[in-house]
Protein backbone atom coordinates (compact mmCIF):
# COMPACT_ATOMS: atom_id res chain seq x y z
CA UNK A 1 0.00 0.00 0.00
CA UNK A 2 1.41 3.55 -1.15
CA UNK A 3 2.05 5.45 1.83
CA UNK A 4 -0.43 8.29 1.86
CA UNK A 5 1.37 11.85 0.96
CA UNK A 6 0.62 14.07 4.15
CA UNK A 7 -0.64 17.48 2.97
CA UNK A 8 1.94 20.56 3.07
CA UNK A 9 0.93 23.40 5.54
CA UNK A 10 1.90 27.09 5.26
CA UNK A 11 2.18 28.41 8.71
CA UNK A 12 2.66 32.34 9.53
CA UNK A 13 1.11 34.49 12.63
CA UNK A 14 1.60 38.29 13.71
CA UNK A 15 2.98 38.11 17.15
CA UNK A 16 6.40 36.68 15.93
CA UNK A 17 8.25 33.42 15.13
CA UNK A 18 9.06 33.32 18.92
CA UNK A 19 5.61 33.63 19.76
CA UNK A 20 4.00 30.74 22.24
CA UNK A 21 0.87 31.11 19.57
CA UNK A 22 2.55 29.86 16.47
CA UNK A 23 4.33 27.24 18.72
CA UNK A 24 0.69 25.77 19.73
CA UNK A 25 -0.23 25.89 16.40
CA UNK A 26 2.89 24.07 14.45
CA UNK A 27 2.54 21.22 16.93
CA UNK A 28 -1.28 20.74 16.10
CA UNK A 29 -0.22 20.83 12.42
CA UNK A 30 2.46 18.84 12.61
CA UNK A 31 0.23 15.97 13.67
CA UNK A 32 -2.12 16.27 10.18
CA UNK A 33 0.93 17.39 7.76
CA UNK A 34 4.36 18.81 6.39
CA UNK A 35 4.59 22.32 8.10
CA UNK A 36 6.60 24.96 6.98
CA UNK A 37 6.51 28.35 8.66
CA UNK A 38 7.46 31.58 7.60
CA UNK A 39 6.23 34.22 10.44
CA UNK A 40 7.63 37.81 11.25
CA UNK A 41 11.06 38.25 13.01
CA UNK A 42 9.51 40.76 15.25
CA UNK A 43 6.08 41.37 16.64
CA UNK A 44 3.46 42.98 13.85
CA UNK A 45 0.06 42.62 15.89
CA UNK A 46 -2.55 45.49 14.12
CA UNK A 47 -0.07 45.25 10.67
CA UNK A 48 -3.73 44.45 8.82
CA UNK A 49 -3.13 44.10 5.48
CA UNK A 50 0.04 45.83 5.28
CA UNK A 51 2.72 45.59 2.62
CA UNK A 52 6.19 46.71 2.40
CA UNK A 53 6.55 48.85 -0.43
CA UNK A 54 9.35 51.14 -0.02
CA UNK A 55 12.39 48.88 1.40
CA UNK A 56 13.51 45.33 0.81
CA UNK A 57 13.17 42.21 2.77
CA UNK A 58 15.06 39.77 4.55
CA UNK A 59 13.91 36.23 5.05
CA UNK A 60 16.21 33.84 6.85
CA UNK A 61 16.31 29.80 7.57
CA UNK A 62 16.04 29.09 11.18
CA UNK A 63 16.00 26.53 13.36
CA UNK A 64 13.42 26.40 16.30
CA UNK A 65 11.50 23.35 16.39
CA UNK A 66 12.91 19.72 15.63
CA UNK A 67 11.65 18.45 12.35
CA UNK A 68 10.18 21.86 11.26
CA UNK A 69 11.48 24.07 8.34
CA UNK A 70 11.63 27.60 9.30
CA UNK A 71 12.09 30.99 8.07
CA UNK A 72 11.79 34.37 9.60
CA UNK A 73 10.79 37.19 7.45
CA UNK A 74 11.83 41.02 8.17
CA UNK A 75 7.96 42.56 6.57
CA UNK A 76 4.40 42.61 7.42
CA UNK A 77 2.37 39.14 7.98
CA UNK A 78 1.16 39.61 4.36
CA UNK A 79 4.71 40.11 3.21
CA UNK A 80 5.19 36.58 5.13
CA UNK A 81 2.62 34.63 2.87
CA UNK A 82 3.54 36.27 -0.39
CA UNK A 83 7.66 35.42 0.07
CA UNK A 84 6.62 31.45 1.43
CA UNK A 85 4.35 31.50 -2.05
CA UNK A 86 7.30 32.99 -4.32
CA UNK A 87 10.24 31.66 -3.01
CA UNK A 88 9.81 29.27 -0.27
CA UNK A 89 7.31 27.39 -2.26
CA UNK A 90 7.97 28.63 -5.53
CA UNK A 91 4.89 28.97 -7.12
CA UNK A 92 3.74 25.30 -5.91
CA UNK A 93 0.99 26.14 -3.42
CA UNK A 94 0.80 24.60 -0.04
CA UNK A 95 -2.25 22.64 0.97
CA UNK A 96 -3.16 24.56 3.50
CA UNK A 97 -2.50 27.91 4.96
CA UNK A 98 -3.13 28.36 8.79
CA UNK A 99 -2.18 31.89 10.69
CA UNK A 100 -1.91 32.37 14.89
CA UNK A 101 -2.94 31.25 17.12
CA UNK A 102 -2.89 34.88 17.74
CA UNK A 103 -2.55 35.99 21.16
CA UNK A 104 -5.67 38.08 21.74
CA UNK A 105 -8.99 37.77 19.90
CA UNK A 106 -9.84 38.69 16.15
CA UNK A 107 -13.55 38.74 16.01
CA UNK A 108 -15.78 41.24 14.39
CA UNK A 109 -14.00 44.72 13.64
CA UNK A 110 -10.91 43.49 14.27
CA UNK A 111 -10.46 41.57 11.11
CA UNK A 112 -9.69 44.29 9.71
CA UNK A 113 -6.64 45.69 11.83
CA UNK A 114 -5.50 41.83 12.63
CA UNK A 115 -2.22 41.06 10.62
CA UNK A 116 -3.24 36.96 11.60
CA UNK A 117 -6.50 37.53 9.34
CA UNK A 118 -4.68 39.52 6.85
CA UNK A 119 -1.69 36.89 6.20
CA UNK A 120 -4.91 34.28 6.15
CA UNK A 121 -6.62 36.65 3.65
CA UNK A 122 -3.86 37.15 1.83
CA UNK A 123 -3.55 33.05 1.53
CA UNK A 124 -7.33 32.64 -0.03
CA UNK A 125 -6.10 36.01 -2.49
CA UNK A 126 -3.53 33.12 -3.30
CA UNK A 127 -6.55 30.38 -3.98
CA UNK A 128 -4.92 28.42 -0.77
CA UNK A 129 -7.27 27.01 1.69
CA UNK A 130 -6.82 29.61 4.70
CA UNK A 131 -7.66 29.71 8.69
CA UNK A 132 -6.86 32.37 11.03
CA UNK A 133 -6.98 31.15 14.72
CA UNK A 134 -7.20 33.41 17.73
CA UNK A 135 -7.53 32.67 21.48
CA UNK A 136 -9.11 35.58 23.84
CA UNK A 137 -5.73 36.03 26.01
CA UNK A 138 -3.01 38.63 25.40
CA UNK A 139 -0.66 37.54 27.75
CA UNK A 140 2.67 35.65 26.35
CA UNK A 141 1.47 33.14 29.36
CA UNK A 142 -1.60 31.90 27.18
CA UNK A 143 -3.15 28.30 27.87
CA UNK A 144 -3.75 27.54 23.88
CA UNK A 145 -4.19 23.49 25.64
CA UNK A 146 -8.04 23.51 24.76
CA UNK A 147 -7.58 25.08 21.76
CA UNK A 148 -6.15 22.46 19.97
CA UNK A 149 -8.61 19.70 19.20
CA UNK A 150 -10.53 22.02 18.19
CA UNK A 151 -8.10 23.72 15.51
CA UNK A 152 -7.31 20.44 14.27
CA UNK A 153 -10.75 19.41 13.29
CA UNK A 154 -11.20 22.48 12.06
CA UNK A 155 -8.57 21.95 9.57
CA UNK A 156 -9.20 18.39 8.60
CA UNK A 157 -12.47 19.81 7.66
CA UNK A 158 -11.16 22.23 5.46
CA UNK A 159 -8.37 19.80 4.14
CA UNK A 160 -11.35 17.60 3.60
CA UNK A 161 -13.97 18.84 2.16
CA UNK A 162 -12.09 22.59 0.60
CA UNK A 163 -13.84 26.04 0.71
CA UNK A 164 -15.52 28.20 -1.09
CA UNK A 165 -13.73 30.26 -3.69
CA UNK A 166 -12.42 33.55 -2.06
CA UNK A 167 -13.47 32.36 0.81
CA UNK A 168 -11.61 31.70 4.44
CA UNK A 169 -12.35 31.11 8.12
CA UNK A 170 -11.61 33.56 10.76
CA UNK A 171 -11.89 31.09 14.09
CA UNK A 172 -12.06 32.43 17.40
CA UNK A 173 -11.24 30.37 21.24
CA UNK A 174 -12.87 31.62 24.21
CA UNK A 175 -10.14 31.38 26.98
CA UNK A 176 -11.64 28.78 28.86
CA UNK A 177 -10.91 24.69 29.67
CA UNK A 178 -14.35 24.21 28.90
CA UNK A 179 -14.78 25.16 25.37
CA UNK A 180 -18.68 24.79 24.48
CA UNK A 181 -18.30 23.95 21.33
CA UNK A 182 -18.19 25.19 17.02
CA UNK A 183 -20.81 28.09 16.07
CA UNK A 184 -20.67 29.08 12.47
CA UNK A 185 -20.90 33.06 12.90
CA UNK A 186 -21.41 36.23 10.90
CA UNK A 187 -18.58 39.24 11.72
CA UNK A 188 -20.60 40.91 14.27
CA UNK A 189 -21.17 45.59 14.30
CA UNK A 190 -18.99 46.68 16.61
CA UNK A 191 -15.93 48.78 16.77
CA UNK A 192 -13.37 50.26 18.86
CA UNK A 193 -14.04 53.51 20.90
CA UNK A 194 -10.86 55.35 20.87
CA UNK A 195 -9.30 56.58 24.24
CA UNK A 196 -6.12 58.88 23.56
CA UNK A 197 -3.41 58.02 26.14
CA UNK A 198 -1.65 62.12 26.06
CA UNK A 199 1.58 62.46 27.65
CA UNK A 200 4.62 64.81 27.50
CA UNK A 201 8.02 63.66 26.75
CA UNK A 202 11.04 64.56 28.96
CA UNK A 203 11.35 67.47 26.43
CA UNK A 204 8.00 68.38 27.47
CA UNK A 205 6.41 67.30 24.01
CA UNK A 206 3.23 65.71 23.87
CA UNK A 207 2.72 62.07 22.81
CA UNK A 208 -0.24 59.70 22.38
CA UNK A 209 -1.10 56.21 23.33
CA UNK A 210 -3.46 54.43 21.02
CA UNK A 211 -6.14 52.55 23.72
CA UNK A 212 -9.70 51.82 23.13
CA UNK A 213 -12.51 49.90 24.33
CA UNK A 214 -14.60 47.73 22.55
CA UNK A 215 -18.19 48.45 21.57
CA UNK A 216 -20.87 45.95 20.17
CA UNK A 217 -23.67 47.34 18.18
CA UNK A 218 -25.02 43.89 17.57
CA UNK A 219 -27.66 42.01 19.95
CA UNK A 220 -28.10 39.29 17.08
CA UNK A 221 -27.42 35.77 18.77
CA UNK A 222 -25.84 34.82 15.34
CA UNK A 223 -22.61 36.88 15.91
CA UNK A 224 -18.97 35.65 16.83
CA UNK A 225 -19.18 37.90 20.10
CA UNK A 226 -22.31 36.06 20.94
CA UNK A 227 -20.79 32.71 20.60
CA UNK A 228 -17.39 34.26 22.48
CA UNK A 229 -19.39 35.28 25.53
CA UNK A 230 -21.00 32.51 25.65
CA UNK A 231 -17.86 30.22 25.64
CA UNK A 232 -17.76 28.82 22.08
CA UNK A 233 -15.39 28.21 19.83
CA UNK A 234 -16.53 31.13 16.86
CA UNK A 235 -16.00 30.36 13.04
CA UNK A 236 -17.23 33.08 10.48
CA UNK A 237 -16.48 32.67 6.75
CA UNK A 238 -14.38 35.99 5.30
CA UNK A 239 -14.43 37.05 1.97
CA UNK A 240 -12.44 39.99 0.36
CA UNK A 241 -15.12 41.62 -1.77
CA UNK A 242 -15.90 44.84 -0.22
CA UNK A 243 -17.78 45.90 -2.91
CA UNK A 244 -21.39 46.86 -0.71
CA UNK A 245 -23.59 45.55 -3.45
CA UNK A 246 -26.67 46.68 -2.06
CA UNK A 247 -25.69 50.45 -2.13
CA UNK A 248 -25.62 49.83 -5.70
CA UNK A 249 -28.97 51.27 -7.01
CA UNK A 250 -28.45 54.02 -4.65
CA UNK A 251 -25.72 55.37 -5.97
CA UNK A 252 -27.16 54.64 -9.57
CA UNK A 253 -30.46 57.18 -8.44
CA UNK A 254 -27.34 60.27 -8.72
CA UNK A 255 -27.45 62.55 -11.42
CA UNK A 256 -23.59 63.59 -12.23
CA UNK A 257 -23.09 66.88 -14.78
CA UNK A 258 -21.10 66.31 -17.50
CA UNK B 1 -30.61 86.01 5.66
CA UNK B 2 -28.43 83.56 8.01
CA UNK B 3 -25.12 82.69 6.07
CA UNK B 4 -25.04 78.92 6.06
CA UNK B 5 -23.15 77.24 7.69
CA UNK B 6 -20.16 75.15 5.76
CA UNK B 7 -19.08 71.63 6.04
CA UNK B 8 -16.47 70.25 8.08
CA UNK B 9 -14.08 68.05 5.73
CA UNK B 10 -11.37 65.63 7.37
CA UNK B 11 -8.83 64.88 4.46
CA UNK B 12 -6.50 62.73 5.15
CA UNK B 13 -3.96 60.70 2.69
CA UNK B 14 -1.27 58.13 2.94
CA UNK B 15 1.74 59.36 0.71
CA UNK B 16 1.95 62.23 3.10
CA UNK B 17 1.07 65.61 4.25
CA UNK B 18 3.50 66.87 1.46
CA UNK B 19 2.07 65.33 -1.56
CA UNK B 20 0.88 66.76 -4.63
CA UNK B 21 -2.29 64.96 -4.87
CA UNK B 22 -3.20 66.04 -0.89
CA UNK B 23 -2.20 69.88 -2.31
CA UNK B 24 -5.06 68.70 -5.25
CA UNK B 25 -7.80 67.43 -2.97
CA UNK B 26 -7.23 70.01 0.03
CA UNK B 27 -8.04 72.66 -3.06
CA UNK B 28 -10.85 71.03 -3.87
CA UNK B 29 -12.81 70.83 -0.78
CA UNK B 30 -11.66 74.49 0.35
CA UNK B 31 -14.46 75.32 -2.20
CA UNK B 32 -16.99 73.45 -0.29
CA UNK B 33 -16.19 73.53 3.53
CA UNK B 34 -14.06 74.06 6.20
CA UNK B 35 -10.82 72.02 5.64
CA UNK B 36 -9.06 70.13 8.28
CA UNK B 37 -5.94 68.17 7.40
CA UNK B 38 -4.71 65.19 9.62
CA UNK B 39 -1.78 63.08 7.58
CA UNK B 40 1.06 61.63 7.78
CA UNK B 41 4.46 62.68 8.39
CA UNK B 42 5.86 60.55 5.61
CA UNK B 43 4.80 57.64 2.87
CA UNK B 44 2.42 55.04 4.25
CA UNK B 45 1.61 53.43 0.77
CA UNK B 46 0.56 49.63 1.26
CA UNK B 47 -0.07 50.29 5.15
CA UNK B 48 -3.46 48.62 4.42
CA UNK B 49 -5.47 48.99 7.57
CA UNK B 50 -2.36 49.35 10.06
CA UNK B 51 -2.45 50.62 13.46
CA UNK B 52 0.14 51.82 15.51
CA UNK B 53 -0.30 49.90 18.98
CA UNK B 54 3.54 48.82 20.34
CA UNK B 55 4.74 52.51 20.02
CA UNK B 56 3.22 55.90 20.38
CA UNK B 57 2.28 58.34 18.18
CA UNK B 58 2.68 62.05 17.80
CA UNK B 59 0.69 64.77 16.33
CA UNK B 60 1.96 68.22 15.36
CA UNK B 61 0.46 71.06 13.95
CA UNK B 62 1.97 72.81 10.33
CA UNK B 63 1.31 75.60 8.70
CA UNK B 64 1.48 74.80 4.44
CA UNK B 65 -1.09 76.07 2.79
CA UNK B 66 -3.10 79.36 3.51
CA UNK B 67 -5.99 79.16 5.79
CA UNK B 68 -5.87 75.53 6.51
CA UNK B 69 -5.76 73.95 9.93
CA UNK B 70 -3.12 70.58 9.27
CA UNK B 71 -1.68 68.07 11.33
CA UNK B 72 0.69 66.03 10.84
CA UNK B 73 1.17 62.41 12.00
CA UNK B 74 3.54 59.79 13.17
CA UNK B 75 1.58 56.96 12.31
CA UNK B 76 -0.37 55.31 9.81
CA UNK B 77 -3.36 56.59 7.25
CA UNK B 78 -5.95 54.95 9.81
CA UNK B 79 -3.88 56.05 12.67
CA UNK B 80 -4.17 59.42 11.42
CA UNK B 81 -8.32 59.39 10.81
CA UNK B 82 -8.41 57.44 14.59
CA UNK B 83 -6.60 61.20 16.18
CA UNK B 84 -8.41 63.26 13.92
CA UNK B 85 -11.51 61.99 15.40
CA UNK B 86 -10.59 61.86 19.11
CA UNK B 87 -7.93 64.58 19.63
CA UNK B 88 -8.82 67.13 16.43
CA UNK B 89 -12.69 66.84 16.74
CA UNK B 90 -12.37 65.86 20.05
CA UNK B 91 -15.59 63.57 19.20
CA UNK B 92 -17.73 65.98 17.75
CA UNK B 93 -17.15 64.31 13.99
CA UNK B 94 -16.85 65.96 10.83
CA UNK B 95 -18.86 65.73 7.63
CA UNK B 96 -16.96 64.13 5.19
CA UNK B 97 -13.97 62.47 5.94
CA UNK B 98 -12.11 62.38 2.30
CA UNK B 99 -8.65 60.59 1.78
CA UNK B 100 -6.41 60.92 -1.15
CA UNK B 101 -5.58 62.56 -3.87
CA UNK B 102 -3.56 58.53 -4.23
CA UNK B 103 -0.73 58.68 -6.63
CA UNK B 104 -1.54 55.39 -7.72
CA UNK B 105 -5.25 53.81 -8.48
CA UNK B 106 -6.43 51.57 -5.64
CA UNK B 107 -8.76 50.42 -7.54
CA UNK B 108 -10.18 45.83 -7.57
CA UNK B 109 -7.95 43.92 -4.59
CA UNK B 110 -6.14 47.15 -3.89
CA UNK B 111 -8.95 48.15 -1.36
CA UNK B 112 -7.26 45.74 0.87
CA UNK B 113 -3.16 47.05 0.66
CA UNK B 114 -4.45 50.86 0.40
CA UNK B 115 -3.39 53.21 3.11
CA UNK B 116 -5.81 55.94 0.95
CA UNK B 117 -8.90 53.56 0.87
CA UNK B 118 -8.60 51.91 4.73
CA UNK B 119 -8.32 55.44 6.17
CA UNK B 120 -11.79 56.10 4.57
CA UNK B 121 -12.94 52.73 5.76
CA UNK B 122 -12.02 54.14 9.22
CA UNK B 123 -13.59 56.94 8.79
CA UNK B 124 -17.05 55.15 7.85
CA UNK B 125 -16.08 52.81 10.75
CA UNK B 126 -16.65 56.04 12.78
CA UNK B 127 -20.17 56.72 11.03
CA UNK B 128 -18.63 59.73 9.10
CA UNK B 129 -19.69 59.60 5.15
CA UNK B 130 -16.06 58.84 3.47
CA UNK B 131 -14.52 58.71 0.43
CA UNK B 132 -10.94 57.77 -1.25
CA UNK B 133 -9.93 59.23 -4.36
CA UNK B 134 -7.16 57.77 -6.74
CA UNK B 135 -5.47 58.88 -9.78
CA UNK B 136 -3.69 56.00 -12.36
CA UNK B 137 -0.24 58.14 -12.01
CA UNK B 138 2.58 57.29 -9.61
CA UNK B 139 4.60 59.74 -10.23
CA UNK B 140 5.53 63.17 -7.87
CA UNK B 141 4.47 64.82 -11.38
CA UNK B 142 0.75 63.17 -11.49
CA UNK B 143 -1.15 65.85 -12.82
CA UNK B 144 -4.87 65.53 -11.13
CA UNK B 145 -6.75 68.89 -12.80
CA UNK B 146 -8.77 66.41 -14.77
CA UNK B 147 -10.26 64.96 -12.03
CA UNK B 148 -11.45 68.14 -9.76
CA UNK B 149 -14.76 68.58 -11.26
CA UNK B 150 -15.95 64.94 -10.57
CA UNK B 151 -14.38 65.39 -7.00
CA UNK B 152 -16.46 68.20 -6.33
CA UNK B 153 -19.90 66.51 -7.96
CA UNK B 154 -18.97 63.17 -5.95
CA UNK B 155 -18.12 65.39 -2.63
CA UNK B 156 -21.06 67.33 -2.92
CA UNK B 157 -23.69 64.52 -4.03
CA UNK B 158 -22.20 62.44 -0.60
CA UNK B 159 -22.92 65.52 1.01
CA UNK B 160 -26.71 66.03 -0.05
CA UNK B 161 -28.21 62.21 -0.29
CA UNK B 162 -25.61 60.69 2.45
CA UNK B 163 -23.87 57.17 2.23
CA UNK B 164 -26.15 54.09 3.38
CA UNK B 165 -24.98 52.98 6.87
CA UNK B 166 -21.30 51.16 6.97
CA UNK B 167 -20.84 52.37 3.27
CA UNK B 168 -17.79 54.43 1.51
CA UNK B 169 -16.69 55.04 -1.71
CA UNK B 170 -13.70 53.90 -3.84
CA UNK B 171 -13.35 56.75 -6.48
CA UNK B 172 -10.44 56.16 -9.35
CA UNK B 173 -9.36 57.98 -11.89
CA UNK B 174 -7.97 57.13 -15.39
CA UNK B 175 -4.97 58.94 -16.37
CA UNK B 176 -6.21 61.39 -18.91
CA UNK B 177 -7.70 65.22 -19.52
CA UNK B 178 -10.77 63.30 -21.13
CA UNK B 179 -12.58 61.44 -18.50
CA UNK B 180 -15.73 60.38 -20.06
CA UNK B 181 -17.80 60.24 -17.27
CA UNK B 182 -18.66 58.58 -13.88
CA UNK B 183 -19.36 54.53 -13.84
CA UNK B 184 -20.64 52.99 -10.27
CA UNK B 185 -19.02 49.83 -10.38
CA UNK B 186 -18.26 46.69 -8.38
CA UNK B 187 -14.40 45.59 -7.15
CA UNK B 188 -13.06 43.23 -10.26
CA UNK B 189 -11.84 39.87 -9.51
CA UNK B 190 -8.32 40.89 -9.66
CA UNK B 191 -4.71 40.03 -7.91
CA UNK B 192 -0.96 40.79 -7.72
CA UNK B 193 0.89 38.27 -9.28
CA UNK B 194 3.92 38.63 -7.08
CA UNK B 195 7.74 38.40 -8.94
CA UNK B 196 10.19 38.89 -6.08
CA UNK B 197 13.58 40.72 -7.56
CA UNK B 198 16.54 39.02 -5.04
CA UNK B 199 19.40 40.82 -4.95
CA UNK B 200 22.72 40.57 -2.75
CA UNK B 201 23.46 43.21 -0.39
CA UNK B 202 27.29 45.00 -0.06
CA UNK B 203 27.80 41.73 2.47
CA UNK B 204 26.71 38.53 0.08
CA UNK B 205 23.59 38.11 2.35
CA UNK B 206 20.26 37.93 0.01
CA UNK B 207 17.07 40.68 0.19
CA UNK B 208 14.27 40.80 -1.42
CA UNK B 209 12.15 43.72 -2.79
CA UNK B 210 8.27 43.10 -3.88
CA UNK B 211 7.35 43.40 -7.23
CA UNK B 212 4.00 42.09 -9.30
CA UNK B 213 1.85 42.08 -12.14
CA UNK B 214 -1.43 43.08 -11.69
CA UNK B 215 -3.34 40.14 -13.19
CA UNK B 216 -7.66 41.00 -14.41
CA UNK B 217 -9.63 37.09 -13.68
CA UNK B 218 -12.79 39.14 -14.15
CA UNK B 219 -14.40 39.67 -17.82
CA UNK B 220 -17.08 42.19 -16.41
CA UNK B 221 -18.38 45.35 -17.91
CA UNK B 222 -19.26 46.28 -15.19
CA UNK B 223 -16.26 46.74 -12.99
CA UNK B 224 -13.86 49.63 -11.83
CA UNK B 225 -11.17 48.08 -14.23
CA UNK B 226 -13.44 47.99 -16.91
CA UNK B 227 -14.68 51.44 -16.61
CA UNK B 228 -10.59 52.75 -15.78
CA UNK B 229 -9.80 50.82 -19.02
CA UNK B 230 -12.76 52.72 -21.20
CA UNK B 231 -11.60 56.01 -19.45
CA UNK B 232 -14.49 56.40 -17.01
CA UNK B 233 -14.12 57.35 -13.38
CA UNK B 234 -14.88 54.20 -11.37
CA UNK B 235 -17.11 54.83 -8.17
CA UNK B 236 -17.05 51.15 -6.09
CA UNK B 237 -19.55 51.51 -2.94
CA UNK B 238 -17.73 49.58 -0.07
CA UNK B 239 -18.65 47.57 2.88
CA UNK B 240 -16.56 46.68 5.77
CA UNK B 241 -18.39 43.36 6.95
CA UNK B 242 -16.44 40.78 5.80
CA UNK B 243 -18.85 37.41 6.36
CA UNK B 244 -18.72 35.28 3.60
CA UNK B 245 -22.91 34.91 4.42
CA UNK B 246 -23.28 32.40 1.12
CA UNK B 247 -20.85 30.61 2.83
CA UNK B 248 -22.43 29.84 6.08
CA UNK B 249 -24.50 26.76 4.93
CA UNK B 250 -21.56 24.86 3.92
CA UNK B 251 -19.95 25.77 6.89
CA UNK B 252 -23.21 24.33 8.74
CA UNK B 253 -23.24 21.07 6.89
CA UNK B 254 -19.90 20.06 8.89
CA UNK B 255 -19.98 17.27 11.11
CA UNK B 256 -17.74 18.13 14.56
CA UNK B 257 -16.93 16.17 17.43
CA UNK B 258 -17.47 16.92 21.01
Amino acid sequence: MAKAIKPTILVVNDDGITAPGIKALIEVMQEIGQVIVVAPDSPQSGMGHAITIGKPLRLDKVDLYEGVEMYKCSGTPVDCVKLAVNVVFQGKKPDLCVSGINHGLNNSINVLYSGTMSAAVEGAIESIPSIGFSLDDFTLEADFSATKKYIRQIAEQVLNHGLPQATLLNVNFPNTKDIKGIKICRQANAKWAEEFDERLDPHKRKYYWLTGVFQVNDQGEDTDVWALEHQYASVVPVQFDMTAHHAMSFLNSWKFND
